[in-house]
């Protein structure tokens, strides 16, 4: 089937379910073990080893799910976190995601070879302002050979697009093996917001994971955004987060 | 010689130099071509195929130096420059510097198989923080390798250093067979000063290329960074900046 045409009718599909569901939703997460939830994230471009260190020290005392570095960083992460349980996780193409396809699939091969379990990559976003899914499609495929049993997120950076934009994206990515859709990087314009997370679960289905990242520095936020759909947090407060959960304050 | 020691030797040298010359610098450089000394650059993450063409035409109408794009234009860029004698440029691990070095060398090697002859490298501000200068070394060594006979300028992020990381980071591109010291990305907290030009210039000394970038947005403000030393100019407003040259007011 035509990829243009397969993307199209679900798109309309999404948009006409959430238009008419919008804010129904009623289920809410119970208490909830959120460390579980948290990739500890480290990104600043000035970041030096001591910090790395010290964010991986913070995720296995909290067991977060995983610490989130730039590919630099990767073997000295996997060093700190061998046989802890807490997945060493590295973004891809960050943050513009604007570099060539080859240059996201050889990051990924290279970071997945020294230990990391989870990468995050950046979309295309030009190529999707663009229409040109094709493209859009293969950038991420590329991605998740090289990622081989890695799981893959697709941050999608949601501030900059259209909702016609996002379920699209969210669909291709979907279609192109991915495991997770993201919103967003931190270094643009905005960050995660509920209903985002709500239109990129019902686009994705529940066999897909929905990472919810950007401006996420409190427990309420946190919890706002599991109850809309996603299953994952990043976040560069992590400690806030857990010292805001019940049980914690 | 150790790199360590001969690092520190001629920063010492340079910033004692630069010290006692403070403001003294008189050389004006008198009307000139300006359009020459120009990046004319596109970076943004959701830039589409449409702007990139529109910003070689303009390019090739003001017969600037180069279009500067992120790697996944190079083929485009290219394409439409050909014959122009405008170059192709575009960025590398950019605009964190953070990813692998291995990821920025495979950058490299595929933009310059797809045309561009000169790439604009992010270095490792993490590792010059740290002050592992034997890995910000090899990081540029990688990129210079896979650049071949294409240009490489190093942006050493002007804006997280200290003046002694400055001078110590230029010392280390000159060393590692760079052409280029370049001051900013454009994405982080600031971009080029006349006096960082002026210590950068002072460091490298006449044998190499240094480009400022960053906020540059009128004549002014690019006469003065070319009279500092400048002798290329990274710019996303080059029809300002030529607008306001003596002769186009």
């Amino acid at each position: 089937m035509d990829i243009e045409k397969l993307i199209a009718e679900i798109t309309d599909e999404i948009l006409s379910k959430v238009s008419s569901e919008k804010n129904s939703r009623s289920e809410q997460a119970g208490e909830m073990d959120i460390a579980g939830y948290l990739d500890d994230t480290l990104l600043k471009a000035d970041a030096v080893p001591e910090q790395v260190t010290a964010i991986c020290k913070e995720a296995k005392e909290y067991k977060t799910a995983s610490v989130c570095v730039n590919s630099w960083y990767v073997p000295l992460v996997a060093k700190e976190l061998e046989g802890s349980g807490v997945k060493t996780c590295c973004v891809i193409g960050f943050p513009l995601g604007a570099c060539s396809a080859n240059a996201k699939s050889a990051e990924t091969f290279e970071a997945v070879q020294k230990g990391a379990e989870e990468v995050d990559m950046v979309v295309n976003i030009g190529a999707v302002k663009a229409g040109d899914w094709q493209y859009v499609k293969q950038d991420i495929e590329g991605v998740v050979a090289a990622a081989g049993k890695a799981l893959v997120k697709v941050i999608i950076e949601t501030c900059l697009l259209t909702d016609e934009e996002k379920v699209k994206v969210c669909t291709v990515a979907k279609l192109a093996g991915a495991d997770f859709v993201k919103t967003s990087t931190g270094f643009s314009t905005g960050g995660a917001t509920v209903e985002d997370i709500r239109l990129m679960r019902r686009t994705v289905g529940s066999d897909m994971g929905v990472k919810a990242s950007g401006g996420i520095r409190d427990y309420q936020t946190a919890k706002a955004m599991i109850d809309a759909g996603a299953t994952r947090i990043g976040t560069s407060s992590a400690k806030g987060i857990l010292a805001g959960a019940p049980g914690n304050q």
